[in-house]
């Protein structure tokens, strides 16, 4: 069985990160709370030579523009060749014709080996039906007792689909490949009141990926419950000191730095799915 | 009369923001923390369908460029078309040809409901006489006693040229149409030694505008209130704390987050001139 | 003697930044901080008008494009025929052809005043052999006893050949020009796992550097003591608040806000070198 903290005891996975411009930084502090190493490049020029002294790229749509998805696709392609895990984060596929377009190119030409979106962003991925609302999930698209089985099964066809790992985040999380999947109820709702949160996790999720071996599908697991445990920790505290949302965020990043293995170990809700 | 923690409680507008990529993560936060959902997307292949989908849009000309200054013209013209409120904050105009001239093109292509600015920018904006000094306000730029008048004539003057509800923040704040105007005495000075307050402010005015209905000008000077209420309340928690500036920027954006109707109305200072 | 905190209250200096998106929050919240104002603009149709409004020029390649890279030259040019001090932060230097090939140019092409960078970004502007990894300092590249000697000949060498104060920060600061070498030995592990904290002393380097008048070599010195006071002083306070990573960011941002001449005084830990 996996074990995310001896994995991360291993090794400082370095991270290439073509990401948005609006939660990078929580992005770069995240993976070095998790133990990483952080490099963001967006340049085409520079994107190759970036992503080869690198372990793992991260790409996230976020905020992407012309300049930008073509460094995407050149780097994608640069760590395929290079077998690095390559993440990415489909920010609003479905909210704009672009969005949606560039996420099937990236599908198109990159070997991704972890896709995490929220359930409207996957759904575009997989039928272009999402109804997506903006960069959150839409409230149509929440996975409940209702879809969970055809949730899953969407995610294991994506997996089918692109070989890689799918993710569906949320208050059940559902993480996939071809043949199995892990349901996760850790998190709280907080997490949606700042920005960052699924952008951090994709971050980090690259970290993780960089160092998970042959277990790609149980350290993925493992990352996302990681996450909301820190995200149920961070809640607390900001509870015992009356704090708001930017407490609450201070506090997610700091449990990012210190969890234990012991409050993992207490608090991890990861099931088999069947 | 406008109660803004009425309009609050309707609705989850949808902000879309072309914004500089200083404060833009504070924006985000400050959106979400205050009830809004915000998407923040800048390429010209995507910014008519992003502004579609949102309830208004804040164009924020902070770190503008030639093809961010495209895309903000297509979204504004287009937010114009769907009647979404659309809020300017022209950061720094008067302190590069650039930025007074990107804030002239604006005001002459795009329909705006709210300008946002301090004395330097207004004015830069009205006159192109302003003596700006970077993006804050020029020290011979204060509002006292002496100009109050006269300043209260801009804004409304300004109003009247370009349409919009136009407030001027600073020690005192004063938001104008152009035949009524208020003058706000909320806030505190540790507010401009932190980056981002104003972006912040200009930010939750568009989610404030997307729920206003017919009461732009009042919902504007609440939400400025709203706002200095905010760094007044951080600013008292942040000296119990024996904090630093950026611990006062974590309050002010958790205050943004839980604010009470009682606080508010307790600490309200908002007073109609004339 | 220079007195960083009688230089501090003479003057409120402007800077302007040419800084990577990542950390650009951090920056300008930490020259605000010091008691300066920053100015972030970047496009070529505005860096001179910007940079000639301002007393000082900071220019940091760490998400650097071929846009970008115009506006600095264009900028570095206009800053020294205006006499303003101009800083470089090589960042990741060595770890692209583009970076390297980047920091080259404008070392050609424009005049600095202070180069600030970690032992792998000075080496590889030195001779283009820095084995750097990533962004943070190769641990190949440490500054050690036994090659401390041959590090501030490096320092100096590089200092006679731009003419710029070279500041190589790591576990020990090495501060040079051609004749002087001062070391420091202050600051703290915590302040590499979070980003920024090059990119910050960069940025009040900067607003330090256009208050230093002919003492810059020692300003420069208190300045990078000065920050890492902050960090053994944020270190402390977060131990104490059983913080992680995030809370040590802000009290460190903090303690650029209220550090008092007292602590420094108590704390400093500059030698001259031989």
């Amino acid at each position: 069985m996996t074990d995310i903290f001896k994995l991360k005891e291993q090794n400082t996975p370095l991270v290439h990160c073509i990401t948005n411009y609006v939660t990078v930084n929580d992005c770069a502090n995240a993976i070095l709370a998790f133990g990483g190493s952080p490099i963001m490049a967006d340049d085409k020029n520079e994107v190759e030579d970036i992503t080869s002294i690198c372990n793992a790229l991260v790409i996230n749509i976020g905020t992407l523009n012309e300049r930008t998805v073509a460094a995407m696709v050149k780097a994608g392609k640069r760590a395929n060749q290079l077998n690095h895990p390559v993440v990415l984060d489909p920010v609003g596929a479905g909210a704009s014709k672009m969005r949606t377009e560039t996420a099937s190119k990236l599908l198109r030409e990159v070997q991704f080996q972890v896709i995490r979106g929220n359930i409207s962003e996957i759904k575009t991925l997989y039928n272009s039906s999402g109804s997506t609302q903006g960069v959150d999930a839409s409230e149509a698209d929440q996975v409940t007792e209702g879809n969970l089985e055809k949730t899953v099964e969407m995610a294991r066809n994506l997996s089918k689909q692109t070989g890689a790992v799918v993710a569906i985040t949320g208050k059940t999380d559902i993480i996939a490949d071809h043949a199995s999947a892990y349901l996760i109820n850790n998190g709280c709702g907080d997490m949606s009141r700042i920005t960052g949160t699924g952008c951090m996790l994709s971050a980090i999720v690259g970290a993780a990926a960089a160092l998970s071996g042959e277990n790609l599908l149980e350290t993925v697991a493992q990352t996302v419950s990681y996450m909301g445990i820190c995200g149920e920790l961070a809640k607390e505290k900001t509870e015992s000191a009356n704090g708001g949302t930017s407490t609450f965020r201070m506090y997610l990043i700091d449990y990012l730095s210190k969890l234990t293995k012991i409050e993992f170990t207490e608090r991890e809700k990861i099931e088999q799915y069947q």
